[in-house]
């Protein structure tokens, strides 16, 4: 491409709604420009990168053995009510009503379309498994679009859909995508982790979220560093390799904390370190009988609850809910700052001691008074009788559930995200086949997401300095940028200049030229701004020596290369 | 792909609503499903194929300087109502609310989106000229969708547009679309025409239709057998070689033609040919002083009226109407059966004769009497003072207007439009750039689409047979089949199919090994309904001789080749 012919659109300031650095940069570097609230057009740089990252992802579905499909974008209201959907999703689903005042819809996703696809196409058990996918504008109208296209209304998904006659072939094909997921980040070149996950609204039992890796991510993921494991921090196991606690070696002693209305606080008023004290929380339960009642939480003081975690525990109330300071005033007689297990057990109350804080000795704990703790507290000696469950957000320095290294805690974007839905939509829908019986089976489903417009903004997320984007060699808008200074004045420079530009677009580069009346500072920063990995200065000064300058975007100094071995030099870097 | 992975969906019949052979083949080929009226979904053929095609079109695109935009599908209200479509667009354009209740539009087309970009990114002449092209779903709300994807309300357009700061640029960017489009359809290999078209409702100055020329075209294209002009029927010009009429050999003659009431009927009464007589019809006009006047038009007899042609004509009411009958009887005296020309001009009635009936000599006209007819009519003598214009319909066998050759007309299926837009949108928009003096200027635009999946669609329209499709090799869902017999049974066969397959593979062809346990019965009429262009048959008597069968999808006999030359003798026919 030559630079006289582009539309460059590169811009000094980002505008001012743009918070994130990947919407400044697109918006900066000419890919994007919103058109409304949520919607923009993708301009030419853009398009290059989303192309690329297009491309590497139906690749990788190929090989995976997807078929691809592409179903409509408006989606009739009835496939939807049949499912449950229609009342069951909110205002994200822009619905709409066509000129015979039919109802439709603007698909947010496929789950509908491919089911009532799948069971007319599919009626054997001989043809599963079976995975579809397609690459597709998706339209989901959130209520506060942010982020440029990392959450925009349209954005484009790849979206593919497996069926299956037994959770075990689903789990075959959950496997192979789970390695093309793995495969499509490794070759755009991203810090990347794919992490168990909670189902959410998509339902179905079984997901992993794929995650970029980048400080302005909106998820805390908890992660190894010795092993695959990784999850969200809130569904990550919080284990601890203490397995009793220390003898007692001190008495209970009541002390007055008075202004302490923290758990720091109090820390610092008795110079205790905060992983020397426990906080209870109560929340609300239900007994054996269905009736209401209250249970008691200790978790270790620099600890946070999972609330996750604690309403999936028998006798909690779902979702989960704090006594409020009436019902602990009645049921303990102080404020919430000063509660302790010491004790609640007589008044009737079930106590569970986060796993962590279970192995604890000596500790500090609110004393059921206000204005008094106690310290020196034994589990065993002070309060036997109590329950151990895992009730906490893990933290970084937690040894990693699966045996292997220390947990590390990183943001993370969300790319894609893979789900063994089961038979959900195929029950909704009726989609069954014939098994080896002869009889009619549901089918069971997976379903498997990659944010395509979504992945070219994380990608910058992870990847840029001060003057814009540093784009990893699989995605970059162009592989190689030729600066020619005074294009239109000199000869020589422009000679050589058509002679690089031809000689790497024959090797089937993607290649910049930049043949504008710029001033050279103007070509460096578009440069720099596109991202654009390696860079040729042509000039009549190097010219004279036969060389030429080479640049790359995010390492070394500038270096100086013969005329000659240019085309080979830049190959060899590829 | 092997056929054991691959999803064919072929079916034996077409669904009772598709009348025409794409939607039949498309159906029964597996290529799309209707989900809703005018909603598909293409399957794995159906995106093979569109695929392939969207491919050349884009690289002509390319090829032609364009550079690749996205818009979004979704457009806000406002730009619309800014070039004050939002009203003038009728039902077509699906119009929807998002959940704070701002309006939008599902995009029939991407002008406003575009010009709104365009008047934000372009401020100068030196970045002109500018094409912009995208590959997108548009949506049309028909009232009655049909055709399969002919005329469905979803769709695949790439839509281009292109700026400048004068008529002369676009002139010039123009023909390299044109000449683009040329190439997309060589490419694809179809027998297509540029058309001189109408402008109808996008407006604009001057535009080509491009038209695949299939029997089930919903237009008559009227072209030259000897050279590159074409038009539609509606809009080509007619003449005629003849430069005056033959002198008069015959006296004016009335006679009595009872019950002849159509000009056929006459002329079958009076054993004439009916090239020999005229049909004369009253329209409606309007004189100098603007008052309604009646105007006769006279036509020889085996010519149809054009009445796009007449409503151009000055004193002619548009839209075109024909005078009542009332006005008639009160005017001549007579029913629009009987009316001539002789004696109008003394009535005060302005007669225009078409070109080939002014050049007519002793011909028949109606008597203005009712069942009477006069032959020997001759122009000059009897009627001389009329006016001549171009008023009628061309039929084959007319001389071409570009004076090469003779116009043929067939029927055309139109897949591309080409529009020089002018400043209609540019204006409405206020989208300016400085010019030379530094001066803000209305930009030229031009716009020019390619229906992607209609293009599907008419390639099938132009080249099936009784069997199923014969797709040009461009664009076939795959290159070559394998069609192996007892492939789970015969290792020889095994063996072979296997080793065909990956070197055809290896060299780049797009290869379908059916290794079903199928009979082979099903696998050679999938195999043509599919429409692949090559077919090789692998079986154990053949390999005995080391040969398999070929067979072309088009053209020949089955043909024996040795299993050593097959891959070669493919490659050879690509």
């Amino acid at each position: 491409m030559r630079a006289s012919n582009y539309l460059f659109s590169t811009l000094r300031d980002a505008p001012t709604d743009a918070v994130v650095t990947s919407h400044q940069l697109m918006v900066r570097a000419g890919m994007i420009r919103q058109i409304s609230k949520g919607l923009y057009t993708w301009l030419p740089t853009g398009v290059k990168v989303f192309r690329k990252v297009e491309s590497i992802v139906r690749d990788e579905m190929e090989k995976a053995g997807a078929l691809e499909v592409i179903m409509p974008g408006v989606q009739p209201a009835e496939l939807w009510q049949e499912s449950g959907r229609w009342q069951k999703y909110g205002p994200e689903l822009l619905r709409l009503v066509d000129r015979h005042g039919r109802d439709y819809c603007l698909g947010p996703t496929h789950e509908e379309v491919i089911t009532d696809l799948s069971r007319n196409e599919l009626t054997s058990y001989k043809q599963l498994p079976a995975t579809f996918f397609q690459i597709q504008t998706k339209f989901r109208d959130e209520v506060r679009p942010r982020f440029g296209v990392m959450r925009s209304r349209e954005f484009s998904m790849k979206d593919a859909y497996s069926f299956h006659v037994s959770p075990e072939s689903l789990q075959e094909t959950y496997d192979v995508m789970h390695q093309a997921y793995c495969n499509v980040f490794d070759r755009i070149g991203l810090d990347y982790r794919p992490v168990l996950a909670d189902t959410g609204s998509i339902g179905g039992a079984y997901s992993h979220e794929f995650h970029v890796l980048a400080d302005s991510g909106e998820d805390d993921i908890a992660f190894s560093d010795a092993s695959d494991f990784a999850a969200n921090v809130e569904l990550a196991e919080a284990i601890t390799l203490k397995e009793k606690a220390d003898p007692a070696t001190q008495d209970v002693t009541e002390v007055f904390t008075p202004d302490c209305k923290t758990i720091q606080k109090v820390a610092e008023f008795l110079t205790l370190d905060v992983s020397k004290t426990v906080k209870t929380m109560l929340v609300k339960g239900v007994d054996a009988n269905e009736n209401s009642t209250i249970v008691a939480l200790v978790l270790r003081g620099d600890h946070t609850i999972n609330e996750l975690k604690v309403e999936k525990l028998d006798g909690i109330v779902s979702p989960f809910e704090f006594a409020d300071e009436d019902e602990i005033l009645t049921h303990i007689g102080c404020a919430p700052g000063s509660i302790g297990p010491q004790g609640l057990k007589e008044k009737g109350i079930r106590i569970i001691a986060d796993r962590s804080a279970a192995v604890m000795s000596d500790f500090c704990a609110g004393a059921n008074k206000d204005d008094y703790h106690v310290t020196g507290l034994n589990w065993e000696r002070d309060c036997p009788d109590f329950e151990v469950a895992d009730l906490r957000n893990v933290v970084e320095g937690d040894p990693s559930p699966d045996g292997k290294g220390t947990i590390v805690i990183k943001r993370g974007i969300e790319v894609g995200h893979i789900f063994q839905l089961g038979q959900q939509y195929a029950e909704a829908l009726n989609a069954t086949v014939l098994n080896e019986n002869g009889k009619a089976q549901v089918m069971h489903m997976g379903c498997y997401g990659i944010g395509v417009s979504r992945i070219v903004a994380a990608a910058i997320e992870q990847n840029f300095d001060d003057k814009g984007i540093l784009w990893p060699e699989s995605i970059a808008p162009f592989d190689v940028a030729i600066i020619a200074m005074n294009y239109d004045k000199s000869d020589a420079v422009r000679t050589e200049c058509d002679r690089l530009y031809s000689e790497l677009k024959a090797k089937g580069l993607d290649v910049l030229l930049d043949d504008r009346k710029e001033r050279p500072g103007v070509k460096f920063a578009d440069c720099e701004l596109l991202g654009i990995p390696h860079r040729l200065v042509v000039g009549d000064k190097g010219l004279a020596n036969n060389t030429l300058e080479y640049k790359n975007r995010t390492q070394g100094e500038n270096q100086d290369i013969n005329t000659d071995n240019a085309v080979d030099f830049i190959l060899s870097l590829k």
